[in-house]
């Protein structure tokens, strides 16, 4: 029995790259306006939150991408909750074309905060609105992993500027994504390959900071680490590439 | 007389910065792409002309802000086009809030261009379907300017990465407007003014050039100016804050 809500795309000119093929970026632009929406559709969003001074924050993705769309193609995003854990709410999605294959599969993590302390709040204090959206639906794919730390071959600088930086003044979560595949050679997406993207999401980078990103590639695996100018890690990423 | 045609939009929540309200570049894009999907519409999509070794090539960018609107604000774009000259296209652009209220301008100057020479071609060449679109209507606002060179206060570099790139691998115009918009103090954005931005795109930049951004401020006007490692000029434009 397929669960949750679904939602139609399409890939616009904006989301790809020379290729012609959406970008990891832009689908998980897509996967994350998605939570966004639903969540505000369940009575559970942002601005819903923002009235206890709750929030919720992303701490982990996974995201498993068989291939990815050419421009113009139609897609639908599927998007489900079903873990009813008491710290962390594991929210699913499954992308799929027009034919009705699929061809993404996401789990991610989040955590809902208290604003002011920025600590993780029990998820039981919204049982009456979260606990009936919870799905016997398993994950459509292994759970966002722990990404051990990287060992760089080499790094790029990054001033977090105007253009990085979200409603809050942190980087947003896109632009970490641009910064690691930034790191990687052109070629690499000249050949698009089936890919498993892991995120984790360890600490807010903000506006005037000087970011660190560094690379240790082992044959079919890509490590990443972003770190602040305090030499702490605010991100890490592993891309397998299949 | 309205003339043209009118697509609606919604500010979504990648689109604006952190006062809630859509970025510049975020309009931009909107703009750029309601041009392109009209073009396609009336038979010069680049798709079209790509069968016949043209494209279309965006060379002045001419946009006026009363306001920018706020996150979830629907809007529509209106667009026709109005110049029958025989080497650049003038398209204008009218947006529109929900309440009918105007709060954008916008003048745009295009060539089209032989692919492979990358040189002007006469218009002419494509009166059959381009002529009967020639509106009548004035543009807007003032027709985009030429910029003067700037004579930088202070300049960032900036390598071309694959994120910047579109799919003929040349820096995307958004990323252009990202890159000097980037260069303003943040506090330019935390009390917005109503603003008029001339962009002059005089050459492509491509993966793997480092460029330099300066920034000229004069009272009201900041300039701006985008040289490649050759030190030529691929880009100028002007904001003048009203």
């Amino acid at each position: 029995m397929q669960t949750g809500n679904t939602y139609d795309f399409r890939v616009e000119p904006q989301d790809v790259d020379f290729t012609l093929h959406a970008t990891v970026t832009s689908m998980c632009n897509a996967i994350l306006n998605t939570a966004g929406v639903d969540a505000q559709r369940n009575g559970l969003g942002v601005d819903a939150l923002s009235r206890k001074n709750r929030s919720w924050v992303l701490s982990r993705l996974a995201v498993e991408f068989d291939r990815l769309p050419e421009q113009y193609t139609p897609y639908s995003i599927r998007t489900w909750v079903n873990d009813d854990g008491r710290l962390v709410s594991l929210r699913n999605f499954m992308l799929t074309d027009g034919d009705g294959n699929v061809f993404g599969r996401v789990a991610s993590q989040w955590c809902m905060i208290d604003f002011e302390r920025r600590t993780p709040v029990d998820l039981r204090e919204i049982a009456d609105v979260y606990l009936p959206l919870m799905s016997e639906e398993p994950s459509p794919c292994d759970r966002p992993r722990k990404v051990r730390a990287a060992e760089p071959q080499c790094t790029f600088e990054h001033r977090v500027v105007y253009s990085d930086i979200d409603f809050n003044r942190h980087v947003n979560t896109m632009r970490y994504i641009d910064m690691m595949f930034d790191m990687l050679p052109i070629e690499t997406f000249a050949e698009p390959r089936p890919l498993r993207l892991d995120v984790q999401f360890i600490k807010e980078s903000r506006y005037g900071q000087t970011l660190t990103v560094g690379l240790e590639r082992q044959g079919d695996i890509s490590l990443f680490e972003i770190r602040s100018d305090d030499g702490v890690a605010v991100c890490r990423a592993s891309v397998e590439w299949r």
